[in-house]
């Protein structure tokens, strides 16, 4: 086991994911030494709340760290990680995106790996770290050996995934968070306009939730587009005749179930 | 107060919510007196249950009942409705339509309503009645207050929405419900085809339907549609290919997710 006091952790970026998880982290024990972020305040704001030093220059990254964990946006982790190659040859360099492949590290450091946070993060909102599950890959056995005992100590549910596995697990959370909370801003948008309260809508989203821990979604699946019932589908669409958008997005989401429904998926 | 053992109650239809409705209002201690339903399958299982009498044959409904409540589906509606001529004058005569007015009532019965329970009803999973919300409307100030009794007795959550209001709640619940449920669908179907189990999405299912008990939905949404993140859209846009349909799924919400965050819904 390592000694986590002496274990210092540099965090390449301060969103979301960066946030809880270094919080997390330092909780646990762990040393954080620094926070990197692009702009000031938020570089300033993590760091505050760890009780650590911050910059906004990549080359200032201080280079003795142990470990470094990149999380920001996937379409500057590669020129991100091209800028780290003054630090720590020995350290093991972690990012945490979804659908980025490990092989962005290859080349560039000794050791690596990907931990995947599969949670949805919201800076207002506290998460609690043992209901995420983490998918880990390392280059090693070693290195992932080491990632499992670093991720194992915020969360039980520790599993190994491949870079093409993560990037379906990915795509599969977006459809299951975004896109269901997203039906959950609808719900509300169409609630406001009629002056009906969205909180009465809770006792149905968490039993929809719920269900599909017993059911699968296919079996759990109830309403008009299930029983395909054109009365109530239409009149729904009329309904929705000022809003396009949501009309074209309530019949193809019907149609889709009526698929699922029909070919038994 | 009425005496629950001497009121007797005629369920008409043997669906998912004519089958929790009628269980909670026996639990409850009402006298469910006989269940009808198209088919003699569905009528006998829920008769069975309920140690009542059963029929498929609208002119054999019991004509001496003090409540009657039909569930089943809009398309039917007005028609059961006009063939219970020949029952109790004095009966209190209920629909649990979300999307059908109160008055298909009017001019067929003194005493109607509406008592729409939003909720997703499934036959294989227990409904806990304290969590599901009463929408409840009715013709006349004795008539609601009774029905308030009624509804009262199974969920402390009863609340009046006049026809037009249901309408949208039940608009809104496809959305919350069985449009989000489908989220989940669709997830499974893409991680069962990587061999990644369902199972590992619980978590973030539930934290998804927990974080809009704090956060508002559009201040709950993250991924890469709220952050517009063009490489992971276009990235997961080719990996839909092989499926038109899901790919325009995805397209068409995280479009509309980033329509709400840009015009601040």
């Amino acid at each position: 086991m390592m000694n986590k006091k002496d274990f210092s952790i540099v965090c390449i970026g301060a969103g979301n994911v960066a946030t809880h998880l270094a919080q997390a982290l330092q909780q646990k024990g762990f040393h954080l030494s620094q926070i990197y972020s692009r702009t000031q305040e938020s570089a300033q704001a993590l760091a505050q709340t760890l009780g650590c030093a911050w910059t906004t220059c990549l080359e200032q990254v201080d280079e003795h760290a142990d470990l470094y964990i990149v999380s920001v946006k996937d379409s500057v982790l590669e020129t991100v990680i091209s800028q780290l190659a003054h630090c720590n040859p020995d350290a093991l360099y972690l990012h945490t995106a979804g659908s980025m492949p490990m092989e962005v590290w290859k080349g560039k450091f000794k050791n690596y790996g990907v931990a995947y946070p599969m949670q949805t993060f919201s800076k207002q909102r506290e998460v609690n770290f043992e209901e995420v599950p983490f998918f880990l890959e390392a280059n090693s056995p070693q290195n992932l050996s080491l990632l499992q005992e670093i991720a194992g100590s915020l969360s039980p549910k520790v599993y190994e995934a491949s870079s093409e596995q993560r990037k379906y697990l990915h795509i599969a959370a977006v459809f299951a968070c975004n896109f269901s909370n997203h039906m959950y801003a609808i719900c509300q948008h169409l609630l406001q306009a009629h002056q009906l309260p969205f909180e009465s809508m809770l006792p149905l989203i968490d039993e929809t939730a719920r269900k599909v821990h017993e059911l699968s979604p296919v079996e759990a699946q109830t309403g008009p587009a299930r029983r395909y019932d054109k009365n109530v589908i239409n009149r729904h669409l009329n309904m929705l005749e000022e809003e396009p958008k949501l009309a074209e997005i309530y019949r193809l989401l019907s149609e889709h179930i009526h698929l699922y429904e029909t070919t038994n998926h």
